[in-house]
């Protein structure tokens, strides 16, 4: 099968339209044009095996988090998805292969009425970048500069759990088998947060999603937003205790845990601050859109990051982020 | 350099602003507001080694190209350009390949007002992924569907002489100096006709840009527009004598010249047809652009292409495109 064969068989049958695609795949370009009063919001990532995802991660995971990941950052900033682009390089035309990766890529593409665009494909060393755009009134986006002091921080969902699934692939823990099936798809079907990045807006100052690390990431709402931080470490063993709840994690020593929280990565949680006078209206957003999510601390306008034990102690902050040309 | 000291160094510094971005790189998405009146056309191509460029290809050259055969994409949409996201993939970190990789891309960049709003980098073998960004009035772009019977066809600029370059490196054949340098320059540093595609908008029927041959994706208008075509060999002809000028070329015979304009590939040139009413039209746009174009042939309501040498003669059509699983 030849590459256009390719293209139109496993992608361009399967393009759905949506709102505001005027021209979808097929042409040299495709045409977007957003509704009066609304911005375009645009975010690209590519996805490198032994980086992004392991070898042995079935193709249909694989479709679903290539595009998760970016329905991720459309999360973060409260955009509604549209469309996208997938650029996609493979060592050959493998059919069992393209089948189940386009099967978990529509699946959600689908349930997020998100329509496939255009792209490029290419013989090459296994790569896939995709491209999304989603809709946000035009203003409302949440960014990462918004924060102000005072702020409370909030993280959704139960982050390092796709890091223990990494670190049992890596041979470096063990988990029984309920434990490793349940974080094993958490690091390779990983849920976009996307209902509740919309509900957030005008709720939230500031949002950002977690792909490196949640300590990481947080830091550059900081940055952005001239902010410091006291993160509740009794908050973040709180998370561990919901994230860990199978026998194994008994063996894990606390600091152990809070690594993986607070540095794991991988995770696309959204962490998101708001004023403190917001949280009925947080909570409210969390439950329409049936997401956990966990008060973690408060902004500060002294600079840098501080980890408060429940007495209010200061403990030291060794969690590094996740950088993709050291680790 | 850690990822992040990277992406600010070598790319976020040098991102400019752009008619229609409202938010550039830096966050979780980048926001885009077309005017009104106006769709934003998308193009995404992914370039890689061996497939797209050689290892012998200048990282500055290599910046330019990138860029280049997406501004191709714009061009043959009669789009103009307004914005990209950059995903890069690279085996390490390596300063001399990165200042000269951004300085090709950023120079071609700002030639067109185009903006860098957003990407990813991330370790891996080398993978370039430029999703672009351009403005047109609305149902005005040129697109593949467009094309009537009896309407005039058109190559801009001398295309094969890409593909002459790439044999030569292919050790295929050999080439002087200095059409080996000329060949060479059209391969690894395309000029994407930008000017004379937003110049044929409201003229032109129907475009397309050349980058798997002349006939190859030329069949892709006639598939659209559900059209047949007669080419003039003449006028293939007639750009190969003014394609390869150069000495060596008098060893070449007939039907290699032909194959090189037919199916080189890699020219990033247009291919475009117009009603031969508006062949005055379609002159002075390209001479307001400064582009040169030479008339190939004529769409006919039977479909197929058909090659007919200057005494009417049907010639065969062995001319096949590039397969980018198969070649």
């Amino acid at each position: 099968m030849g590459e256009f064969d390719l293209i139109e068989h496993y992608f361009k049958s399967a393009a759905k339209s949506s709102a505001g695609v005027d021209l979808g795949i097929g042409d040299d370009c495709a045409l977007l044009a957003p509704a009066p009063g609304m911005q375009l919001a645009i975010s690209s990532d590519m996805l490198v095996e032994g980086r992004h995802f392991l070898s042995t991660v079935s193709p249909e995971a694989l479709g679903h988090k290539a595009l998760a990941v970016n329905l991720s950052d459309l999360a973060a900033c409260g955009a509604k998805p549209a469309a996208f682009t997938l650029a996609l390089s493979l060592p050959h035309v493998d059919e069992a292969w393209l089948a189940g990766f386009s099967r978990g890529l529509f699946t959600l593409a689908d349930a997020h009425g998100c329509a496939l665009i255009g792209g490029d494909t290419t013989a090459g060393p296994l790569n896939i970048c995709i491209t999304i755009f989603g809709h946000v009134p035009t203003g409302q986006a949440l960014l990462r500069s918004g924060a102000k002091a005072g702020d409370d921080v909030y993280v959704s969902g139960l982050p390092g759990q796709a890091r223990l699934a990494l670190e049992a692939f890596r041979g470096n823990i063990s988990l029984e088998e309920k434990g490793f099936a349940l974080t094993r798809e958490r690091m390779e079907r990983p849920t976009p947060r996307v209902a509740l990045g919309q509900a957030l807006r005008g709720i939230a100052s500031s949002a950002i999603d977690v792909s490196d690390g949640l300590l990481g990431d947080f830091g550059h709402v900081l940055k952005a937003s001239q902010l410091g931080a006291d993160i509740d470490l009794s908050a973040i063993d709180s998370i561990a205790a919901h994230a860990y709840f199978f026998p194994a994690s008994s063996r894990f020593d606390q600091k152990f845990l809070r690594k993986m929280v607070l540095s794991g990565g991988d995770d696309y949680e959204l962490v998101f601050t708001a004023p403190a006078s917001k949280r009925e209206a947080v909570q409210a957003a969390a439950q329409a859109t049936q997401t956990h999510i966990t008060r973690i601390g408060q902004t500060q306008a002294a600079p840098g990051l501080r980890l408060l034990e429940a007495n209010g102690e200061l403990a030291p902050n060794d969690f590094t982020s996740f950088d993709h040309f050291k680790s």
